[in-house]
């Protein structure tokens, strides 16, 4: 592995950008004339961020820890053979995921199975391939058991439990704990649930332990540490003595904000975001009390790949409406929609800029036919930006593929690595409006 | 034409969905066991929607005007062909969509090109092919300009002017007519425009009109009066000679909570809507100060195919999360994204049912891992809904579609109508796992 890795500026006459040891603006040149925008990867950072997980989990030492990706972030085929080939474990949402994990190799007890809605098939494909289920509530276990039967397999499940804990900064859209969450089941309610285990236990289901979900932009570990306190008590060895995970979803935030004041109008208050290192040295007090043969899966996802990505868009033009200068790029909401949808903060920059150049202050905004299409308000930029001048979209390798759209017949975008020998690659093909059409029936 | 169509309750000792003259249930039955989310079309509304709008639109001769389908709503191809049988026009936001309504036969002076970000490629492909073109700022017009010397050609314009308009009732996403919008040029910022126009008339360019759009779910047919008196000001004939069009986008909404109160907790206070009859009468005083030559276009894209659509989902569960009873149904936020983006109403009923059941008020949610993925709050249905029930979201047909994402790696649905013999026809299929990973370069 290279060195250098993800996407950072260096400073001098020119700021420049990087990914790993390249400047950005050379794999553009390189690419001649792209069709923008386009994705860039650094599999450096994600490679880092992968082994700075698992370094960090070594630090519970004795307690096992494993790292589990949360597919549903990005599920780019080329991210999961790393993962592979690091022994990560995958957390898939749906049978188009898990069977993206199977065909990719990866062993079924190191798939985790996770819904609260799950359908039939995907219930069938999870017993008969050995994947670890998620029972999410009474109604999900009695399919799960009605499969099982019918299969005459046993399935193997972890419970996961809504530990109604939430991190008051989160978007409610990325809250999964808090009392009304259409995910888990709380704790006073499990007893139905242990029932109906044990009447079938060793016989068509094996509880293997227990799974929560805290939302997916946790910036306090605290809620987490009262998590773990809640999860131990748990584990009653002597009712279920297949117990054996402890799976702790929930990932850590970035910091998206880390060069925000690159671009800011006024100077902003950075809020801190706890490393995967806090987050380990959070969670090993509770952890002491948890029997020895019980190990810890944690399951991050935007966290392990959102900052492994930019999007590279060209400026179309700027207009000045009202009080406002806008700058009209060629990205939108239809490859990254976290602005639209949560009120999202990606950091918007040049790819090459001079610090002497004037700034002004831009609300960024996409060409799709709808107000919700804007990246980023009051960014302030060259005042000399024009048509043809390309931009990055920070942090956009978590939720922004995954969640893309056609809105507007838009072609979801190429997307591109460097490989070991800092040539480009092509990961995923840029759609054509054919891609497009291919599933209409046209007489 | 089938004299019944579009989605209906028949009521009796079973209250039964009807398509057109079939049940749904019988669609549902003759399907056997089809794969759901899946999405049923009635044709037949479509075209009767394009009817009215048509017949109204008759009444404000002598004034003509021409119908135009806003093809970001939906660009099924299938719309399209009874649009051109319709001698509809189109109008389009991209090069995919003016590409897509070019292959379909439409005569490229029936189609317009719209959008503040435009490539170019794509105004190369409008002035190349004829097609009309909305200039929405200076730099649009400054590239038209570039593209209509190079390719040695006249660009026919229309402008889009912000006519700072609103209707309070339209949520921020959908009003395209605020102060601060991206779209379009303000009254007062034309000159500039006008300069540019005027220095190259006849030679590159051509100003055939004015364009303005106010939102697309405009419910107060007041502000569309203001808006045709600020746009027929701007006809000033020995300025501009080829004068003729007046293009009022904007669509109107529909009545989304028609049905509510049959699901409704406690009954809810109705909005009425305009319908296009309202709309004509409207607008018909302020256009009689239009100089004759002048032909009016409207844009709907909402109210000619929202009511054309449901999705049919099947129940995957039940669940009581504190005080929320939780429906689960295989449907989500990937087919139907208007609820989580914009808070937006679908009406969510059941295929078949009978009156006499007891119903308790749900809180209906998707399987997608993502606490944003709910479709509707408080619904009250039939207590007894099982898994493998069937349910019918509504008015699904404009932007749900076309907004449609593979996040969790779902495929994108099928989508289904009955022809004139009311046998199922396939107007789209279901995507599969080989689908989605088709652009995706495997090692």
């Amino acid at each position: 592995m290279s060195t250098k890795h993800g996407f950072y500026y260096k400073e001098g006459h020119e700021e420049r950008l990087f990914i790993d040891s390249t400047p950005v603006k050379q794999v553009i040149d390189r690419l001649s004339s792209p069709p923008t925008p386009f994705i860039l990867y650094s599999l450096n950072q994600f490679q880092h961020n992968v082994n700075t997980y698992q370094h960090a989990l070594n630090d519970l030492a004795p307690i096992r820890a494993r790292l589990s990706y949360s597919m549903k972030a990005n599920y780019n085929p080329h991210l999961l053979s790393i993962l592979k080939s690091s022994k990560v474990m995958l957390t898939t949402v749906s049978g188009g995921e898990m069977q993206l994990a199977l065909s990719n190799g990866f062993e079924p007890s190191k798939i985790i199975f996770n819904g609260n809605g799950k359908t039939d098939e995907s219930i069938q494909m999870a017993i008969e391939s050995g994947v670890l289920l998620n029972v999410d509530s009474l109604f999900d276990l009695e399919v799960i058991l009605k499969y099982a039967r019918q299969l005459n397999k046993i399935a193997n499940v972890l419970i996961r439990v809504n530990p109604i804990l939430g991190d008051s900064n989160v978007h409610a859209y990325n809250t999964t704990a808090s009392k009304t969450s259409k995910f888990g089941t709380s704790i006073d309610d499990l007893e139905s649930i242990y029932k109906l285990i044990e009447d079938n236990h060793d016989k068509w289901i094996r509880l293997f332990g227990f799974h929560c979900h805290l939302g997916s932009t946790i910036s306090n570990t605290q809620v987490i540490v009262e998590c773990v306190e809640k999860m131990i008590k748990l584990f009653d060895m002597k009712r279920f003595h297949h117990l054996r995970f402890l799976n702790i979803g929930g990932g850590l935030n970035i910091d998206y904000k880390r060069y925000a004041n690159r671009t800011a109008n006024e100077p902003e208050e950075h809020i801190s975001i706890p490393t995967i290192e806090d987050y380990v040295q959070a969670i090993k007090q509770p952890l002491q009390s948890i029997p020895n043969s019980i190990e810890i899966i944690v399951e991050p996802g935007r966290s392990l790949v959102a900052n492994t990505c930019v999007i590279i868009t060209r400026v179309l033009g700027q207009k000045q409406t009202g009080p406002i200068r806008q700058l009209i790029v060629d990205a939108s909401m239809t490859e990254c929609i976290r602005p639209a949808l949560y009120q999202a903060y990606h950091h918007i920059d040049t790819v090459i800029s001079s610090p002497q150049e004037e700034r002004i202050a831009y609300d960024i905004v996409g060409p799709v036919c709808e107000s919700g299409d804007f990246l980023g308000r009051e960014r302030c930029l060259p005042k000399i930006l024009q048509r043809g001048d390309f931009l990055a979209i920070f942090d956009t390798g978590a939720y922004c593929s995954s969640m893309s759209s056609n809105y507007n017949m838009r072609p979801r975008p190429a997307e591109y690595t460097l490989d070991e020998h800092e040539q480009i690659k092509v990961l995923k093909k840029r759609e054509t409006n054919e891609d497009l059409l291919r599933t209409y029936c046209i007489d």
